[in-house]
């Protein structure tokens, strides 16, 4: 299966060396890189693994219908990063893939946030397949678990803590730190999406909360209708303060089925320290999902980097092959 | 698909009313029953709902082989108790219905954890598919995790907190009750193998373990090779001191490759209290998988009962249809 790259940052990177290790077994082949600020290289036979690596690009191609073109891929592969308010240009890319007769896997959240129900019909229409494993818990079994392991389940509500930044601005500040001491200490860690504002006040966890609602509850909806409230307001004090309690705090995410179609919001939740939701150290991540017929369960992922993010690109591809 | 049930215990009619409730997208029959205390039915054709839900048996059936000719099934379901030092006869039951070109779904750990590797040759040679979600985390994903969702990743260990039985004991114990009122407790809401002698010495979690290493670590291993020390010799006075310091105590499964094949312990461990491992309040389980690709993650099911058992089974037989 020929591969077309969009965007490539730490996770393509990643992607690249996964592809590489496994190339025997997994015959994929990159036929196309494209980026905004480096150019753009491709080539329908195959670009060979030592460019790949060193990066060496050519010029930007004049657009990604025209990126498409030259490579001559069998599926997009979007890896750029997020515009959080509108889910573009992603959205843009994916629908190109499609047009063109292409496969689509995304690790964006906004295109699910924004979109999920409109390129899932383009992809089914285009008769092609549309993954996007790592837009939620990186490479962990969630969206996927869903497609491959639970027939006739019906998925009622989900309970999650999505957000690592706020997790170690939390930590910090039990610790004895400030806020702005631990949204330095997530931004040296490389967690934050830009200057961690979007982290903090709630806008990422909104995304993974919109992109699940509209996969696992078909809610059409988008994160601006999620009931979104981050940590800003939270202090030191408080922190500490709630800490002595024996006690802890984690931004949750929440959705759930109503009458109308989901009811979804972003808060910081003081939990027990034996709370499922507060034993989630680091950047460690952990879902729950409210079953009509298999009770509550849920996936956790311990610490992902950007290498959890690439295999679960990796894994979407595997599953279109 | 024509279903053959060995065994009909909660599980077993957990399973019947869910069959029926699905019967419409799922197109299952139970063309038998068979039962060592109540009698066995067994109709080619289909037994009736109400025959199934009236649990009306005739006399028993002079062997397994004698129903299973007589059930005319595709698919044999063994959900009969656990012998936890041979896994028999549940293994003699899978070996009848393989022998008989059928598929085979156990809810029962023991074959798992005595025989899986000889268990899945016979399944192969005979062309047919045999399952067993349910043995480890009732339904939770655990086993048809890495069967359909984890392409390429290769488990290294496994960590988890199995048996609910020791968690009741151990939580009765902190709230200032003693052993045996715990193990009481346990009996009464059912959730015990036994009289549970086999949960607290650690055997249950011993042959989870097996199961587990069997499987995901191609161990070709039994209970008996696992080191195992139960939670017999934990007293109040220790589990309340080690409670004073913010810390309890979890009976911990973990497995792991070695050189000569996989080293496997089963211990009740001192955790912190913000411990993920810790963080399985009454009858939940949690496993953490480590691995090559995909860092450490896992799955975590939170209080099930014999609905998710039964609902373990069920995806077993759609993965099959």
């Amino acid at each position: 299966m020929k591969l077309a790259i969009i965007g490539w940052g730490s996770v393509g990177r990643a992607l690249g060396r996964l592809l590489k290790s496994k190339r025997r077994e997994y015959p994929f082949r990159i036929t196309g890189i494209h980026t905004l600020r480096h150019g753009t290289a491709a080539d329908p036979e195959g670009l060979p693994w030592s460019r790949v690596e060193a990066a060496e690009f050519g010029p930007r191609a004049a657009s990604i219908e025209a990126f498409l073109d030259a490579a001559g891929a069998d599926c997009a592969v979007e890896l750029t990063t997020l515009n959080p308010s509108t889910g573009e240009p992603a959205i843009s890319h994916l629908r190109a893939a499609f047009a063109r007769g292409m496969h689509a896997v995304t690790a964006n959240k906004g295109p699910i946030a924004h979109a999920w129900a409109e390129l899932s019909e383009e992809a089914r229409r285009a008769g092609r397949g549309f993954r996007y494993e790592s837009t939620v818990m990186d490479g962990a079994p969630v969206f996927n678990l869903w497609r491959h392991t639970m027939p006739a389940v019906k998925v009622l509500g989900f309970a999650g803590v999505l957000n690592s930044t706020t997790k170690i601005v939390i930590e910090t500040m039990e610790q004895g730190g400030g806020f702005e001491e631990g949204l330095a200490a997530a931004r040296a860690m490389g967690i934050t999406e830009g200057d961690g504002a979007y982290d903090v006040e709630g806008w990422d966890s909104a995304a993974k909360t919109a992109a699940l609602a509209n996969v696992l509850l078909d809610a059409r909806t988008t994160p601006q209708a999620v009931s979104v409230r981050g940590i800003t307001r939270l202090t030191p004090e408080r922190v500490r303060e709630i800490a002595r309690q024996g006690k802890t705090v984690r931004l949750v995410s929440r959705g759930r089925r109503s009458g109308t179609g989901a009811s979804l919001r972003v808060r910081a939740e003081v939990l027990d320290r034996a709370d499922l939701l507060a034993a989630t150290p680091g950047t460690s991540n952990l879902i729950l999902f409210e079953t009509d017929l298999m009770g509550t369960f849920g996936t956790v992922s311990v610490n992902p980097g950007v290498e959890q993010t690439a295999y679960g690109v990796f894994s979407d591809l595997v599953s279109l092959l």
